[in-house]
């Protein structure tokens, strides 16, 4: 057996989300962030795409680079479950893993040539940190890769969980509309890395360059503020 | 931009084929191909699969590990498309990327602990060649990973080509019923590399302890004889 294979970045993707915190937690839940993928000069090659724009789906291998540790443990408290119930890692999606490599898939948008980064890829859907750096890419197969018959074990308890999302007065951010609707969907999928009732406290997210303020009471999240991160 | 991150085996998997030749080409397309997964001594931790029965698929990452090679070629020539239709490495599955990892999806049959290797999970549906070291193992997530809708552009070309397969006579291999029809499923498929119309020429192909020799010609495959490999 090989001591293990090197594996290097292709890739970056650029996303709204500069910090772990608020990061949608699978991929396709919040349907309107946005993505560009930018390739590392060495693989900046509109040949390796030909093709690709024939695909409406494409998967995203990356480093979980925020959740590199010495060792490994063998379990992991997925926040769906609240933070306290004990799963194998190989039965979650926890970035803490042997291989901190995620797995993701994204809607493709556009194939865009440009002048400055070479040819980049839209996706939507994306549930990665902003600067992820990308392993590999390759087109989804729905033939071998759709199981919409799939049955999981404990992973939906959490789905339904979802936030109402206001907006205390005057703590609207200044962002588009595009930008306020992302940022709203990912507030509602809580954020918090478990649901403890804390109706006090009050979390920073980062969004794009801003630090939104928000505080939770029961199912109602509350921004009361932003500052210029 | 890190150098890269050492991704480590923490499993291999059994298979019934000892070749890249004739493996299936995508996960699913040989429904009774059925594997072994035995956990490296490092990693054969029962608390490391907690939960992991309750989900009926599993993700796969693993090492292409026939295929590496210094340095990539940016474009890849399918075999679903005959073998001479260049597309991009990032629009193909094919094994030779810059980062040679593979990702298939299989069902879970059973997870079995075992007094000589541990826990080690039994599934069907994969496309490894035995042997195959494999990095991580993520359950599959239907609400996320299942996109039926997807479309594909070139991939789904070859999908309905699959050949007839026969048998000369006294050339039926010794293997049980389980074993034929995985045999026949996965020579149906058409393991020749490239869809060349040599009707004269023998071709071998390992199963199991087998090297079983066919020639095709047009869409009917005959199997002529076998050996102990």
């Amino acid at each position: 057996m090989s001591e293990g294979v090197l594996f290097r970045p292709i890739a970056t993707i650029r996303t709204d989300f500069p910090d772990k915190f608020g990061v949608p937690r699978q991929s396709g839940r919040v349907e309107g962030a946005h993505g560009v993928i930018v390739f590392l000069p060495e693989y900046r090659s509109p040949e390796a795409l030909r093709g690709i724009e024939g695909f409406s789906h494409l998967w995203l291998l990356f480093d979980f680079s925020l959740a590199h540790r010495e060792g490994w443990s063998p379990t992991v408290r997925p926040p769906r479950l609240g933070g306290n119930r004990r799963v194998g890692v190989f039965a979650s999606r926890s970035p803490f893993r042997p291989n901190p490599v995620g797995l993701s898939s994204v809607r493709l948008l556009s194939v865009e040539r440009t002048a400055e980064e070479g040819t980049v890829l839209h996706v939507a859907g994306a549930d990665l940190v902003d600067g992820t750096p990308i392993f590999d890419i390759k087109p989804y197969l729905p033939f071998s890769d759709a199981h919409p018959e799939a049955t999981t074990g404990f992973a939906e308890a959490g789905l339904s969980h979802r936030l109402t999302v206001t907006f205390a007065e005057g703590a609207v951010p200044p962002l588009d509309e595009a930008g306020l609707d992302v940022l709203c969907a990912a507030l509602g999928e809580d954020p918090r890395p478990a649901y403890r009732n804390e109706p006090g406290r009050v979390f920073s997210m980062r969004f794009r360059s801003l630090d939104v303020k928000f505080h939770v009471e029961g199912d109602l999240l509350t921004v009361v503020g932003w500052e210029k991160a």
